[in-house]
């Protein structure tokens, strides 16, 4: 029990749509050489929630082809399905609906209304919209977004579940380009708030947690990493290292040691 | 064993001065409330070499006082005594002979020669010249500096054991300010680097050992959070989150995912 | 002519609504200590183009108080009332059409609506449904909005004649925040680009300009500043600079002088 | 005269080795199409100083060969040669010496001693020593030193009449990668202190007059941008807003427009 910190780790659960997980790290299953090797990684991430792209990915739809949930027993896993390659609100809806069906009733579900296929930008107002649509019709959704504090709020008074701005544009591995905003996004939540793209590296999943996420939705930071299995642990350590971080409070930043050294006024 | 890595961690130690150390992250035992807080959050760092400061620490030259080395057995921490506090040539050569006769021939040091009291930065040219009489005398160095890629190296031709650069200033938490430096400084590099000062969260723990770092020591970080053994739990966490993302092999980053979206020349 | 540079700078002019502007500074008039340094200041400048808050700068509708337009005579500044202050479609949309009237049918506004008080980030939902009225009922819209280039792009296709995205929140003098999405925005555009908001000193405006936007609007960043008349020149340079530097063409950045040195692949 | 600050630019010159400049700008003769781009970039840069290194450059060393002075007349330029190429003490002296002879005892130098080919970082151990030498010979000696605030100290306290620190390696054009270091040297410092090296674009000029530097010197940045002759006017604008800025009081930067939003403690 060497690596059990002195607040246990029990205490310091996520919820989502009334469930309780250990996992802080939320991962996809796209982009990896083949079904083995997404499965170790993902075993290797720790993540008790994996995500999963209904119109590229075969959960049932396709039988007689390969079955995403071989490898994913939803008795382990809990599965979200998510509406990545959507464009528009019914597009949106109907694989959100489809999904719900081929997994006898799941409720919960990733929306993503993208804007355009170079950025991969949400198209924030198709996705409010999608999302009073989806709450209405009783699904419980997370939902990915910009940025921007108000739109969050918005999407939080709407009924999502969970919020999911983005760190830098899907699949670009930049980090979190405007920490302040996911900070007051984060300031500002009553529901959970979990970055989702962006994320490169296992220091850019720690600075999400440190800034007081939830949690952190990645794919291509460990299917793209030269070895996938390794970087998946290295993620798991990243997200359990800055959420233990910010619970133990950080030290002050300051330009020296003496006393007498604010970084107040010394913006650069 | 689920904390296990694919790559078994145990192909992955760090040695110094010809011992092998499973831990990368080294750590001081100044500015605790107490002994007994010391020794948790070392114990919670995971940490195998603990630095100490000769001229501020009894290590056995105030008899009838504490001694850290009751909470710090040789058979389980290996010692480093550093020369915190001195600002020249002789003192800092004095305090390391001094630890040597405390510490029953221990040659290892972590020599350190203060600019100012202000900055705490290094004078490199007296840690050049102390360096030079200290390795002569058969100590095994490892020494502060600045992040100066040309005087590391030459402070690895003088023969010092390990090169330690700064992130930022000592005691300010302001997380590594210049990566590009201590990259150039790892890349010319045939001895262990290992960032000394300036770390302030788990993040930044975790940058320095992506750039190729060997280690990383740190004492304000720790024992100036909130909850000092909870944080350094999480430091502990962002070393090995770093050095595994370092092996992975981290995704390129790229300003989209689509192919054609290169970050070259968008320098901003 | 020392000043002069060789393109010249006639050649370079900002157009906006038809008309075209020497200078790509628009200042505000608020927070000024009295209408005296207002006029000093903006006069230092440069600026043509000046921003007037309708709801807290009498225009006309205070009749016998002193009046913005005294110092700021319209036939040599272009006079752009905005909506600060509002939070909704119809305060902002009555706003612009009060101001409208008042100013004898000049049709050139800037949209803002605001989110809230606390981050005074606008609310881009309805910030988009005003611009749609607005555009119908004949006015040349400036619209303030976040740095999302989807909501960027929107705003330009329901007929903003000029599309603002802040570079952080208004009145924080941060600097820009997401430099990467306002080159997307940028790039993406078939209408003026402006910076609105959180440039703080003139190497924060140098920077807007040199990510290729086609000027910058600052209020407080002037206002605040100890020697308001000065900054306003700091500032005129400033976008000189960043503009002259865009069209220059920078050298690439790379890690070292020799050829072989690329940046890429090492994002810190 | 609408280009005059209120603060009448006269009463802000710099003053090195007994000598005022209205320009803050200093530049190099390398890397140039040909010797009159040279001279009309000199021209646009507004420049009073400029460096020639004195290896590359013919300075009257190789009779009947174009002499760089003869675009460059001393009656109104000062020439500051310089040790580019010098990898060595003894190298570097004879450099200073040589340019001495042929500038008829022309007393002022620029001093650099590389450390080594790939980075073109200084030897800052042999640069204090040829310092030493220098000062002792009668120089009147400009150094290229790192960003290390002892070493910059020392630097002045040897008897070099301004120290240039870099921005980043010579030729990366990465702008200023320590801005904390730059700005510790500046409140250190009695002698004049200028960016050497690193500054890529217009904003990076900008920063490090707003840093508090007397000057910046260049070369790559606007001799390897498309247009020199407009990077140099816009170089030359750039430092006179940063200047401008750094004299006007910029405002504090802080989260929110709102009182009570520091941006202490929020350390990204």
């Amino acid at each position: 029990m060497t690596e059990e910190t002195p607040m246990s780790a029990a205490n310091d659960n996520f919820t989502v749509a009334g469930r309780s997980y250990r996992s802080r790290l939320l991962v996809g299953t796209g982009k990896y050489k083949d079904l083995d090797e997404t499965a170790r990684a993902i075993e290797a991430s720790g993540a008790e929630i994996v995500t999963v792209a209904v119109r590229r990915t075969n959960i049932g739809q396709n039988a007689g082809e390969p079955n995403i949930l071989d490898v994913l027993p939803p008795e382990k896993y809990t599965i979200l399905p998510n509406t990545a390659g959507c464009y528009d609100v019914d597009s949106a809806v109907r694989t959100c609906r489809l999904a719900r069906e081929l997994l006898d009733g799941h409720s919960l579900v990733k929306l993503e209304v993208l804007g355009d296929e170079k950025t991969l930008f949400p198209d924030v107002m198709a996705t409010l919209e999608a999302a009073k649509v989806l709450v209405a019709d009783g699904f419980d959704v997370m939902v990915y977004t910009n940025d921007d504090p108000i739109i969050a709020k918005q999407l939080e008074e709407i009924g999502c579940c969970a919020v999911m701005p983005l760190a830098a544009p899907i699949g670009s591995g930049l980090g979190i380009r405007n920490p302040l905003n996911i900070r007051t996004i984060v300031e500002n939540a009553s529901v959970p708030i979990l970055v989702d793209a962006g994320v490169g590296t296992a220091s850019d999943a720690a600075v999400a947690m440190e800034l007081g996420c939830d949690g952190v939705l990645m794919n291509t930071a460990i299917a793209a990493a030269r070895d996938p299995v390794l970087m998946a642990s290295a993620m798991r350590k990243g997200i359990e290292a800055g959420r233990e971080a910010y619970r133990a409070g950080r030290m002050q930043a300051r330009r020296f040691a003496s006393a007498s050294s604010p970084i107040e006024g010394l913006f650069f």
